[in-house]
């Protein structure tokens, strides 16, 4: 991780970004977590700024099996990069840096706008330490808007700008029964299975259709305007197309009454990633295991708020504890949903620029995904962000054979170069905020 | 494994036995599993001949951090004998070979009667070779009793007698969604979750209660006498104690009218084991898993058929499957019950045998646990089992920190040295069968 971070301070430096820094932040309990990469260049007077975010930590690689290429080596195949990060987020990040390093070239040195730039090394764990530097330095990353490139679009080809997110919650859910792994042949019958108490849990947690049952759940829920659903509806979505190629399970499940965007972008979910403990290995081990843990997150949508979502799980999972067994409900990392106006300069720059590269108009769509640090900008900067993504849904974010289509790297370089060019120059008649 | 094998017959050869051979058992498949140990003994004329197996192979160790010594390093504390196999079953079998070994000296090289012995590599794993060779080699065993020390006493210092084992189908459950591991915020709502379908499933496979809800599973189950219940109830049990020191859990489970004794040795029950698939490290993935499992198993009472329960529960699961995934049930092994009569010779002698060294009238119960093999010496050989064990409760078996106590590998190498001298002694008098 520190080697990365470092690799991107040199070709932040390199490129001519000025004031490059580790910075490790403390953080309760006093340990540090990766560090964060921050760089300026703000020698544009008058001219908007903008804080360029990334994240250089990936996700987990495995089951490595999967991979048909090395996932920390990358492979470049019929157009794609293949490698762990390759679009989520080292390669889109990375279309930042080339952005601003042609910038750099064209002007003899000079940017056309005030550029700050903020790369964190635990996206995928929380963001613990950009939250606590946000809150605590706010000035370091004064600015007028974010750009965030960790959004993908919405189909080849369809320019996309996200104006929504949800917030998640990610959880564990451990079940304790005896006191120490018991042979299920001498205590069978007699002894409690903390699989079978979640299992029971989790059963109870949504009905057959995908219902979350957690009470209160649903109550007040922001329902996306008519417009938004109207637009939604008029996006090029073929539901036969999306369960063969980007499933391929046997049908779509969720919520009755609702389109797929609604609920994958509107709607809360919960979900299982992993049910540690017990044995695991091959052939037969015949083991009633003390404990067990499920991995359970949730996304929320807004106004849902993640402390108290997670109390009204933790309730509800307390309250369905079976006969035998404890049960200890774990918050291990939370974020808040966003929603983001589109009436902003920054966002009508990024739309142009967009339409001009691409030669499509762009779509505004929501992310079922969550990336905290937006509403972390909003509260802590008060700040919009710009969120263009140049990812595909068929990418493999988080999966085995995750990739980055290369022409969508390079025509996401043009579109950002264009779009900083665009804001350098428009300044003054479009009535740009100055930072400051 | 393979070096245990050696290990083993090098012992057997060195305290006298003769014509020891590793058997690599073919296997359908055309693979071999680990060797069988044979040897015999064969110089006691007009004696009976007891064929002394035990297994040299062990549960995994896993989990490896609560050992509080390696697994692999037997470490002797408080009496005991703490590593993996210390009980179950290296220590048990190797009283066989000590007790041989004793006599063999106190005869000048001769035995009180005639001895095979044959010890195994996959009792864990289901035993394979042992079957495969009992079916077609029943005259290189040819005995008139088994002797199995791999069960244990129901108290300290109350020697007992096993004449019950419920049988097993060792199973595996696995889940299907998606074609790929998906990230749960961009398919979260839409794609299905195999472990929300497998919590789903195996909820429904037990009641509250514990009771099983495989249709027909109860159907004909052969419930005890009236004395082995009236027995099982004087034997020294406390419900309180037992769930403080053995469980350790708030509180027992198991199916409501029948007491622990009948739960763990007469009635049929069903637990899991572990459920692989996902993201179990530490931290937080947020995959929507292509494939989860989920590792189970039953306990059969007879007269259940292992192939027909198999089948059963299979229909039962394939018949629960919800929406969007689709269910694998494979079965791993599987044994049979076997109940065993307590009017035989070689019973009647371990009973004195056991009176004698420990000075108390020994008990018969059954086990909640599998021994195949006691079954296929029924079947293929038709002789019966001694099952003569000297393990405790408390031993952690396939748990971590399995131990033995040390007092009771050395009453039980005596007994085995009483009860074969016995056999030897007695034999014309008693009108024991004679092999061959």
């Amino acid at each position: 991780m520190r080697r990365t971070a470092e690799v991107l301070a040199a070709e932040l430096a390199r490129i001519g970004m000025e004031h490059v820094e580790l910075i490790e932040v403390a953080l309760p309990g006093g340990q540090t977590g990766h560090p964060l990469v921050l760089a300026d260049w703000l020698h544009a007077p008058g001219k908007p700024t903008v804080l360029c975010y990334g994240h250089y930590d990936v996700q987990p690689p495995d089951p490595l099996d999967e991979w048909h290429t090395p996932p920390f080596e990358p492979s470049e195949r019929d157009g794609n990069l293949y490698a762990r990060g390759a679009v989520d987020d080292k390669g889109q990040m990375y279309m930042h840096v080339k952005a601003l390093e042609s910038l750099f070239a064209a002007g003899g040195g000079q940017l056309p706008l005030n550029v700050r730039v903020l790369l964190e090394g635990e996206e995928e764990v929380g963001g613990e330490s950009i939250a606590a530097f946000l809150r605590s330095h706010p000035e370091k990353v004064e600015a007028d808007f974010a750009l965030v490139s960790d959004t993908e679009m919405f189909a080849p080809d369809l320019p996309t700008l996200c104006v929504g997110l949800r917030g998640m919650i990610y959880t564990e859910v451990e079940v304790r029964g005896a006191r120490t792994d018991l042979h299920s042949g001498m205590y069978g019958g007699a002894a409690p299975n903390p699989f079978f108490a979640l299992a029971q849990i989790i059963a109870q947690l949504k009905d057959q259709d995908g219902r979350i049952l957690i009470p209160g759940i649903y109550d007040g829920l922001q329902a996306p305007s008519t417009d938004e659903l109207a637009a939604w509806a008029r996006l090029p979505f073929d539901e036969v197309h999306y369960l063969a190629t980007e499933i391929g399970a046997t049908s779509l499940v969720g919520e009755p009454g609702y389109s797929v965007m609604e609920r994958t972008w509107a709607r809360p979910t919960l979900e299982i990633h992993g049910m540690p403990g017990g044995f695991i290995g091959a052939g037969a081990k015949t083991v009633i295991p003390a404990r067990a843990t499920a991995k359970l997150s949730m996304r929320l949508v807004p106004p849902m708020e993640p402390m108290t979502t997670f109390a009204r799980l933790k309730e509800y999972i307390e309250s369905l504890t079976p006969k035998g067994v404890s049960v200890e409900v774990r918050l291990i990392h939370a974020g808040e949903a966003a929603v983001i106006g589109t009436d902003n300069p920054y966002i009508q720059a990024a739309v142009a620029a967009l339409k001009q590269i691409w030669q499509v108009e762009p779509v505004f769509v929501r992310s079922g995904g969550s990336i905290p640090v937006v509403g972390d900008f909003e509260r802590c900067l008060g700040i919009p962000s710009v969120m263009m993504g140049f990812g595909l849904p068929d990418d493999n974010l988080h999966a085995p054979n995750e990739k980055f289509n290369i022409r969508n790297f390079h025509l996401g370089i043009e579109t950002l170069i264009v779009f900083f060019e665009a804001l350098g120059a428009e300044h003054n008649a479009a009535g740009f905020g100055v930072a400051g």
